[in-house]
């Protein structure tokens, strides 16, 4: 695809799995016609300088965000306020200015006062992602039939909006727009929660004295193996993300730990009419998000390859 | 592969998933000479006659067991008690009787007083499936490289066992041995346990009224859709697993709910260093059971193909 570049210079602060995949996307797309990366790791910058994903590389944010149109943060959501506070002074004049943070109301909080006028922050969240992280763990199909969450202020520039739709929409992604607050009652649900509750069941088993770690390694195709990927997630993602959206998580943590409380109590009085509903109500869902694109029709996630053909032996 | 069969005259009572699978490995790599098929519904039967799984098909399981050297129990655990004692009388002297359900302990008391003098039981369970069911659902190598757990009896005849082992091992599985009540806690956290937990969180997003359903399936691919694959398992055989694992899988939600109860605490009073901790702790496991051959190595399950390669537009 090479229609005219949206944006003439995108700089990426952060280079991680989401910085990454929006190099390569942007470039090979033709999306914008330069790219400047920083990150504060020397290492990391000279990573992504080794695989090619920019065109200028900088430890200095402020120099990287020099003369660009689009600036994204692409950084644990509890670095966005430092970042704001270093780059504002050198942001350009009608830029747009973009995160692709887990939470947006504590972005919208810690970065909009920092912003020049004439600068347009529309914060924005790719649904997208794997459990692996760092410049190398990037690709260009990430956002493919994703969804893209822009949570853009009321008093938006329209025109600023409809561009960083469209290279978001180049990307791959389909884009919503919502308020900051609602997308973080909703994340919780979808997201941080399932996040959380994979990192507890995991630490659980870690900690059991009367099963052996070997034993749950050894039969963790029996279901365990699925959270350990969530599980496997970027720690300081996930420890930011828990405490900028702490009101939602909570609430949903208590929700499902009620819900679990009855759960236990249908199993400990062997209710087993309440357990089956339960059970069967939550089949549907899935054929859903398999209709929706969301998801691979295969079973177990196409680990397995159905290599054989029933009656193959006739 | 096409050694001596293991067993001259395999009965399958129950032809769903793991039934289907074993015909069709059974049949395919010559472990068995022939194939009786016994199920209740007289619809699952006649498809897996359509699908041509046996040799002999019938809705009395005490018929296909007759003359059987090998009968395998692939009904929901709470089934059990019933199939034992129909086939019962029919069993032939010398043959050996095992199971694929998921709880031991209760399959041991079941079955056992059924069993008469002559007839060799060995429970057994296979670490494989998927969150499909039926006959349809089946394939020959679900039990590559998975583990089986035998848990024979302290008198078991060597011979019985040893050619149970040769089967599964046919089957393409490790097979390890344990006594019922340890297999009962083991698979309590790494089966029974991650299964409940996504019923529940499913259950918990499909009750809330501030998100939407469709809100939950657009934007599932940020966590929540990992757990829909579980939570659309059998209703059926989790709600036997739940009423015959009581004890076990009541103690582990037990310390599930307050290692949560302590994250809950953590996120609440902003506690990072705690949070990044548990973070941290969780992500060497999910390595261990990839090098174990318990996982794909593929991020996202292998659900996006990286079909690009770093620098394709240079």
């Amino acid at each position: 695809m090479t229609a005219a570049p949206i944006f003439e210079r995108m700089a990426l602060i952060g280079i991680g799995l989401i910085g990454s995949s929006l190099a390569q996307v942007a470039r090979q797309r033709g999306l914008v016609r330069e790219i400047a990366i920083s990150t504060r790791s020397s290492a990391t910058l000279q990573r992504a300088e080794e695989l090619g994903l920019g065109d200028t590389y900088a430890l200095d944010a402020a120099e990287a965000v020099e003369g660009a149109d689009l600036v994204v943060l692409c950084v644990p959501v509890g670095a966005n306020e430092a970042v704001a506070k270093w780059i504002a002074p050198a942001l350009k004049s009608g830029a747009v200015l973009t995160d692709v943070g887990s939470t947006k109301e504590s972005v919208v909080d810690q970065v909009s006062p920092y912003i020049p006028d004439g600068v347009h922050f529309i914060p924005g969240h790719p649904i997208a992602g794997t459990e692996q992280s760092g410049p190398d763990a990037g690709f260009s199909t990430l956002f493919d039939q994703r969804w893209c969450i822009l949570t853009p202020p009321e008093n938006v520039d329209q025109v600023a909006l409809d561009r960083l739709t469209a290279f978001w929409q180049g990307c791959g992604s389909n884009v919503d727009q919502m308020d900051p607050k609602h997308h973080d009652l909703v994340l919780a649900i979808v997201s941080h929660l399932p996040h959380l509750i994979a990192y507890n069941i995991v630490g659980t088993a870690d900690d059991l004295e009367t099963v052996t770690k070997s034993e749950v390694i050894k039969y963790s195709a029996s279901g365990f193996r699925d959270f350990t990927r969530l599980a496997a997630s970027d720690p300081t993602m996930w420890r930011d993300v828990c405490l900028n959206n702490k009101e939602a998580i909570l609430e949903m943590l208590s929700r499902f730990s009620e819900d679990l409380s009855a759960l236990q109590r249908a199993i400990r009085w062997g209710d087993g009419d309440k357990l089956f509903d339960l059970f069967t109500h939550t089949r549907s869902i899935r054929s859903s998000i398999i209709e929706a694109g969301q998801e691979t029709d295969a079973p177990d996630f196409g680990r397995h390859a159905k290599e054989d053909v029933v009656n193959s032996s006739d």
